[in-house]
């Protein structure tokens, strides 16, 4: 049997694609093989959904899934939101896990987007701290949800590769408490990312934080960090846009800490 | 009188919407106030059209521009790609100059983006080379146009910081004569990024190459380059995106080049 848009399981997956669904079923999609072979090494799909041609494509993803369940053009694009998902869309449990359990773990290099609204720009910095080498990637405050399409396809895998946590915004007490010192990356910052770098300080375990684009960190964290960081501009521009900003920072630490 | 979408200016303007009529006209579209006043201090506005809101709110800039078109709001929204421009777009003079002319001022460091054909990550890179204090960006091959909408406005005012380059693939002799030495980003490279850095090899004068992010830099230039360098991925990502890899390794030349 093949399912179609209409298959009552496929109406309930695509209504994944909110975000009040998603934080009500505990689920999220993930489409495309990439993202699939990711959900399935971390062991948190439920079924995948896959077209005829899809599926014998990506045979050894479909060979290691719990349910594999056929489904026509149609339905597949009913549930993707590219143009070209490569024929597999999977429902997956949400894998984020509470703070105290990331911290538990006494990660050395972990990154805070604190408000961040754009989920292209937060998936690039799931992605990015990954590539550092960051343990963990908490959203904090009233941030994009992880599990945002656009966020998950930016993370490129990453989502289930860190510790992805929700937390309220107020997170630097316990990112002290758990031996971290907590940089906030701010436009006006007295210390210059540089000089951190020169003096030794970066090799240190560190929480770095990223504020919105629009609005950069909320004054009350900023006050509660340990430092606030400037990225150094060399040139003409005003500042750096956030995923870049986050790719110097996350690297000058993993630098240090190597 | 104030202009609508049917006033010949604006539908002369509106064409340069379009690859073909920037070329052919040597011009291009710039719109919200930040790129208008980077145009303006650059000197290549030739008309500002305005609503009376965006003139007025903007009263600095209409003084400042040569001719300044009243526009009603259809046809402002006619010419400006984004939703909100706060009511100005202008018509500019393309900005690039030819490569011997950016290479004679003997740069220090410079960009180069390769058949790269996404805007947002052109523009992105653009913005981060300007921070990084790179004096040229070279758009090499096949790229994508600096003039379109959305990578001037990811550039955030950076097209008209740097000397923008329009030049074909083979790039790499003209960099070498004038004593760049060229560092091709891989994630195959044999040299890491970070041992790169310790060993005082970024203190030298660099053009830094960047390929699309689906296909890399073709292999003639990887073979013609100095070097092959890879940016060291620590965590389980397979790779970063293709502008935060822009931003490791220009800011960490920056930093050697101090």
């Amino acid at each position: 049997m093949t399912f179609t848009s209409r298959t009552p399981r496929v109406v309930a997956a695509r209504k994944l694609q909110r975000r009040k669904d998603r934080d009500q079923a505990g689920r999220f999609l993930a489409e495309g093989p990439q993202a699939v072979r990711e959900a399935l090494a971390a062991g948190v799909v439920l079924e995948l959904f896959g077209t005829g041609d899809g599926l014998s494509r990506h045979a050894e993803l479909a060979a290691e899934a719990p349910v594999v369940s056929p489904i026509d053009d149609d339905g597949l694009a009913s549930l993707a939101e590219t143009v070209n998902p490569q024929g597999l869309v999977a429902v997956c449990e949400q894998v984020d896990v509470p703070i105290h359990e990331a911290l538990a773990k006494q990660p050395r290099l972990v990154a805070v987007v604190a408000e961040i609204r754009d989920p292209g720009n937060a998936g690039t910095i799931l992605r990015t701290a990954d590539a550092a080498g960051a343990e963990a990637v908490i959203f904090a405050g009233d941030a994009v949800d992880p599990y945002n399409g656009k966020c998950v396809r930016a993370s490129a895998g990453s989502l289930f590769h860190v510790d992805v946590v929700r937390a309220p915004l107020d997170v630097v007490p316990e990112l002290t408490a758990a031996g971290l010192q907590v940089l906030a990356t701010s436009g006006y910052g007295a210390d210059d990312l540089d000089s951190l770098a020169d003096d030794g300080v970066l090799a240190a375990p560190t929480a770095w934080m990223f504020g919105s684009e629009a609005h950069g960190l909320p004054a009350s964290v900023l006050e509660e960090a340990d430092r606030r960081v400037r990225v150094p501009i060399y040139g003409g521009a005003e500042s750096l846009n956030l995923a870049a900003a986050a790719a110097v920072c996350l690297y000058a630490s993993a630098r240090a800490q190597r």
